[in-house]
């Protein structure tokens, strides 16, 4: 039987839409097993500092559907130190908190893995990334929000373009993956994507674009941040010395992708993996992350959650796909 | 190689959100295999009646983000004959239509394994319907906006129950099937939900409440059409003996639930299925549904895509967690 | 020079979105006039048990997109009594909140009135409801949210009833007053409008759908639930009658219409007349309400402010406007 | 009587929300006068050439909630010509086009003035841009879209701010005038707006963060793009200076603020403004725009409707109710 008494839960790295549904999730888990619940406030800067607050069924009540995390994120350097982790076991050992459930993406797992073996402490993470950049689940929480953001903003983007006869190339976010992007383009119809993992460059957008049906009245590119064609402007500026009679317009969609109401699919997600968390400590499980796959729940380890293998999510069946849509 | 040069594609029975996606799929689908694409206006009425268009792919421009279906869609009597059916081979014959695409549930697979097996005529369905409630596919096109349709509607619903500590009863579709009821149910963080797979009765809810926290300040049930207790109204006439000091209110969502944009999700497993469908019947496949499980394609038996199986997918985990998250 | 130091705020009646940027606007108003100011819970029940809390600008942060109000709201059957309401003056006193700012409609406004006069305290009041029938201001808080959310639902209704050739009769809330249908109405393009102020009977309805276009796919007719014709079920049973192969149904929004984001509107509204309040009852008003006509601030007195004069704001211009839009 | 039997009506200049309810009302309202109506397409380039079409009830149908234009606009050098406009009104002779409703904002209409006058022509114009800085009309088609955009996209911003204590710049569209900035700005609650017609500076922004409350969580600053800071980069280059200590963001919401559904305030402002102009036509009225001003119809001529008087509309009592609600 487990000796876990009292669980802490923290966000930390970049926020995603769904982060409160999975706090309320570990909240109520807990309370369900006759735990008590800690929430620490801003990610391992909250260790640091000891900024604790219990928690009850009240205090994550009507959150579900909020974006953003009630419990605040933030980057701790502190936390890359030695010393940093020294004093947030401490602070975690005198506040009686035996376990963590931390929610975040590859920088947050990386600390926790670092600390749950230095220090013998119990840690499960839950993905919180719109990036969906992490082994070992389907979908991270938040992803599915970020996306729809994306195919709302563009929808509006292709009214106006298809008003003005004009090729759009919208930006979105994602980092080293393009996995948004590909969600998104499709999503919204796209004439074509662009993403690190696919290695099309202006060259082949170019072809596409002039093998294309010449009586389409407007056109999207979506490009990923991290595409080595360098970010929207730069596509933009290729794309307008070679067709210079197209009117060309550049949008970067930022930070809108991170917010907003959860999408129900993140909300249940992230009630699910709050749940399994919580339960994955009682039954002894540690440094992993709590995901689904195949609708499943599965236990990954943090090093192997953080491998960026989205080069494999990204099949060739999925840019034929692109393609052939894009017709 | 196939013989197929050219593909009918119609939608049929309830709308859904996503069916325009699948339309658009099917045709540009079509076109990249260098085929004849005609679409059947009304479902089955129009293939009695020889309502046909060409399409191409200008035809299926800006629709992918559009509710409904531009081919429109009806339930027919005169398919359900013997002499109906025929006279619809016929047309399509005529026509030199030789395979179909049809898009619906239930209904109009029972109609589609008819027709291919008595004219040994190639048909590929693709799930369309909110209700997610068939066999052969994780989720269904339409399901996932129909359940974020529910969560923004219940959230609206949360505002209200909020400011005046109500308990509000919402009756959402489904039909037979509580799909829609336990996701959204648990994306609104419901203190209850009612589904006809769960026996879940009056009497428990009755119990959840007498013993739940006492300070929750609102409290949702969602209750399944299909529920065995008889629609929100029969259920707030229950609960209303029992609870005398409770304000409570009934919302029977309604048609909203049908229409509005599709979510990215629904469009991406519309595009992903349509292609699919094209290229199963390019590859001999027919009496099948083209279906997503497991992010794998499948292509599943009509007769054994309309075996309700909901009560298999609604585990007693899925229970459990409504209970957890509902403390 | 005004000798108010402290002052209430409460909301009461149906809740209305935009209520909780109203109250943000009142508490930072008097911040800037440093004043304190005291949350009231529950309307004038809170007023009866003195549920009082201070409020400061933190209090109020992040709250001007949220529906519902955070005073919450509720009816008070003491407050209607002379003993209920000198209880309620004595804790004011106690509490030493020298002026009041209530926010609601005609019910709340019909206390207020009684409650400033008996006392010789002073109130002003805010129009929080989603009718739009009281005098006195262009727009009540509220109203241009809930026919956002009246159109957004139609939108998705008119996806279904456009793929299905349907009819759609879509009762909307409003009391008796038909200024939500009617601006709604000719915001979803709806074929008929039947509102209370109109004497729009079935047999208009039925002579506008037999003169109207044949080719219409669909048809939606907006009934306000203070209708004569009593509410849409009647009118769906009247019309199948009249018209039996019209396929026909019904659709009752309901409680969304109260919650929901505000829109721009009702939150730069809301702020507006929040500041105004405050200032008014430092210039010394009371028993007044606060509104905008011609986008300038008056001042109304309650007594005048609860008449109902909307048959006089649906002049015969706005009738005839439906009527030729509807072509 | 008029002479008038055959209505065009284009749409020009940058596309806004609610055009497509304008030409419907357009539309319809020339039917219910028992006249035709011809749509030109691309704004005055479909003059030149010729680009006509006749519309009927049915070419209107279901557009009322899209965004964009139906009828395309483009912006057109020749008709800034002699000869372009002579071409233009032989076209509109040569099918029998004896009047026009142009839809669009100062650039429209100064083409429409010239034109009106220099052929004698009869020219109403309908005020179509999400900006609002027309003279005449105390909104435009368009605007309260715009700002419900912003106000969506930042309470977005707002989730994440809040979750990492950032300040955020956000840059909104409005060209010349800062009327969208400073309404979403209000509606989004922000520390501060930074508008061209108010001459706040880098330096007032300084003051005002430094006297700001100090436990404020998040800090969105609006400015809009035709202020004189230089748009958000530059400001967020001075502010990073000032406060090294701020987690400072910058977001350009771009073209997203053009398109999307109407809101139900410019459908029915575009409904009724529609019908304006068809009955000012036919009641002789000609080089002027239909606008509403205290809820009245008035026409403004032309040259009158370009003149830029934003500076008026943005009163010092406004810039008050910023700084009051931002404490």
């Amino acid at each position: 039987m487990s000796t876990i008494k009292n669980i802490g839960v923290l966000t930390s790295g970049g926020d995603s839409p769904g982060m409160n549904a999975a706090i309320r999730a570990v909240v109520r888990a807990s309370l369900y097993h006759n735990l008590k619940v800690t929430g620490v406030l801003r990610g391992y800067e909250g260790l640091i500092h000891a900024d604790f607050m219990p928690m009850d069924g009240k205090s994550v009540a009507n959150i579900i559907q909020r974006g953003g995390t009630i419990l605040k994120t933030a980057r701790s350097d502190a936390f890359r130190t030695k010393e940093g982790r020294e004093l947030a076991h401490k602070n975690l050992v005198d506040s009686d908190i035996d376990a963590l459930v931390v929610i975040g993406g590859d920088g947050t797992f990386t600390g926790a893995d670092l600390f749950s073996r230095e220090f013998n402490f119990p840690v499960i993470g839950l993905p919180g990334t719109i990036d969906n950049d992490l082994e070992g689940t389907d979908f991270t929480i938040g992803y599915d929000t970020a996306i729809n953001t994306v195919v709302n903003a563009v929808d509006k983007i292709r009214d106006t373009a298809e008003s003005h006869d004009r090729l759009f190339i919208v930006e979105v976010m994602g980092r080293d993956s393009g996995l948004i992007a590909l969600r998104s383009g499709i999503g919204v119809g796209a004439e074509a994507i662009m993403i690190p993992e696919a290695k099309i460059g202006v060259e082949d957008v170019v072809v596409r674009l002039e093998n294309g049906r010449k009586d389409k009245a407007s056109k999207i590119i979506i490009v990923a941040e991290g595409d080595e064609a360098g970010g929207a402007y730069n596509v933009g500026e290729a794309l307008k010395d070679r067709f210079p009679s197209y009117d060309i317009r550049i949008s970067v969609l930022g930070h809108i992708q991170r917010g907003g109401k959860p999408s129900c699919m993140d909300r249940v997600l992230a009630s699910r993996l709050g749940v399994a968390a919580v339960e994955g400590l009682l039954a002894g499980k540690t440094d992993v992350m709590a995901g689904q796959v195949n609708r499943e729940i599965v236990f990954t380890p943090f090093s192997h959650a953080i491998k960026h293998i989205d080069a494999e999510k990204i099949t060739p069946a999925w840019l034929r796909l692109v393609e052939i849509l894009s017709l």
